[in-house]
């Protein structure tokens, strides 16, 4: 679905540090773009995410693209979000 | 900032419901597009709340855009999102 370049972050209960950690590890490794997605409760989580990202990166990264959605997911119908965040050095 | 056929609905404690009761009034009164704002923990919810006006409305209602931010809001610094929803017809 996606090129190998691109991680998708899930966003669920670790704080969000791990993510952040997580973020400039790939990026490091040569990830060009990642995916946060929040599903449900996560979605302002994931927000919350995007900005603290933004915090620490700065114009190091862009937001490509911000999508929303609802989908099955563990038996439920539940709203997602996708933001889509791009390394630009 | 926007127009009078535009309307910001702020999205907190209240039902679901009431604001897609809210919502469809406005729409009925001549209201051509709502704005759906969450803040911090409403984030979700203002998602969801979308579905839920869809599963309503069907294909008379389109999402324009979403943007999300980061603002100062009480005090202290928040995220938001602001989902551009236009009554087709």
């Amino acid at each position: 679905m996606y090129s190998p370049d691109v991680k998708v972050i899930d966003v669920g209960r670790r704080p969000i540090d791990d993510y952040i950690f997580d973020i400039i590890v790939s990026f490091r490794e040569g990830v060009n773009e990642v995916i946060l997605k929040g599903r449900g409760d996560t979605i302002s989580k994931a927000v919350d995410l995007y900005w603290k990202l933004k915090d620490r990166l700065g114009d190091s990264i862009e937001l490509v693209k911000v999508d929303i959605g609802s989908e099955r997911f563990r038996g439920r119908t539940k709203s997602y979000i996708a933001l889509r965040v791009r390394r630009k050095y």
